[in-house]
């Protein structure tokens, strides 16, 4: 078998106990909350084996959701241009993702938050901290307003998964990501930027 | 025990009967094209007595689904008033049946529709042929365009619902039914009578 490149496998049961302890530090106390030396402490290792075998806190988390997709890796894309096609922008790069073979983890992920009070909460950090943040950081909007604004494209964004992946209601399901990306794309651009009324 | 009002609830075992055979029917073959015939005839009963049980074609449908409400009963009261209000009109509507007793069975539905093919397609039939085809056959949109304005409706009431009652992400999971109406009622307007780009 091909050798991995990158980070050393290390023993599979470390890993899972760092990935156990990592899973239930960022359910419960959240992604900020949460801190690599206390999921060392009760994994029963180094802090220093964390960094080691998963590197930042933002790369464990992932790992320890199994999110099929690193946002750090598809949102400059996204953030890059300009400010008025980035609901747009962010819709299309969310249907590559749900229409690629990531999807099929995404229907997964969904399917256990839907049932599993911990899936929902590492699913809503992972909404918070690792993809409606970093779009908010780049708007010049009221941050009084930013957790709304994150929310409300967060329910866009998963009922289209929804519709799309789970329900599969037609057109929806089949339409073109250009079809979507030009309807629902105005819907996103207004909760990012447009006028509120609250 | 008090006495429930209303059809006299049958043989257990025959209703029960009934209803295996209409949710295989409504599933596979879909609402419009199952026939209260063939439903009989797989519960090997007499068409009168599924009527007699049940009522209308419609009224088996939401026993068979367990729905938590009858849209009949909400519709009227969205769809009367001013077109520019419907979107609002129907956002106030949901948010009143999620956040009340019935968004309990909502969220199990949507639990069983996310793991379950067969209840996803029965979602799929309630959404188009309970709510949207009733709300849709009132605008004077041209009538290519209904089927994409209603799937687009649709993703993001379940989004909604989603995002308040599944992943409960903040604020809209705590917003009042009032900020939510203001802010995506206009998105669910535009959907139902906006200008879309297809």
């Amino acid at each position: 078998m091909a050798r991995r490149t990158g980070r050393r496998p290390g023993n599979p049961d470390t890993r899972e106990a760092i990935l156990d302890a990592a899973r239930a530090a960022f359910a419960e106390r959240g992604f900020d909350a949460a801190s690599i030396r206390a999921i060392a402490a009760t994994a029963g290792v180094d802090p220093a084996l964390v960094h080691h075998y998963f590197g930042s806190k933002d790369q464990l988390f992932l790992a320890a959701m199994q999110a099929p997709v690193d946002p750090r890796e598809l949102l400059p894309k996204v953030l890059a241009g300009d400010r008025d096609g980035l609901g747009e922008r962010l819709v299309r790069m969310f249907l590559g993702v749900w229409d690629s073979p990531a999807g099929t983890a995404g229907v997964a992920l969904l399917r256990s938050a839907v049932s599993n009070e911990w899936t929902a909460r590492l699913l809503r950090e992972f909404l918070t901290t690792q993809v409606l943040r970093r779009v908010l950081d780049h708007l010049d909007v009221a941050p009084a307003e930013l957790p709304l604004r994150g929310s409300l494209v967060a329910s866009q964004l998963i009922g289209l998964a929804m519709m799309r992946h789970v329900i599969r209601l037609e057109p929806v399901a089949s339409a073109s990501p250009e079809t979507l990306a030009a309807t629902v794309g105005p819907t996103v651009q207004r909760y990012l930027t447009g006028d509120l009324p609250v």
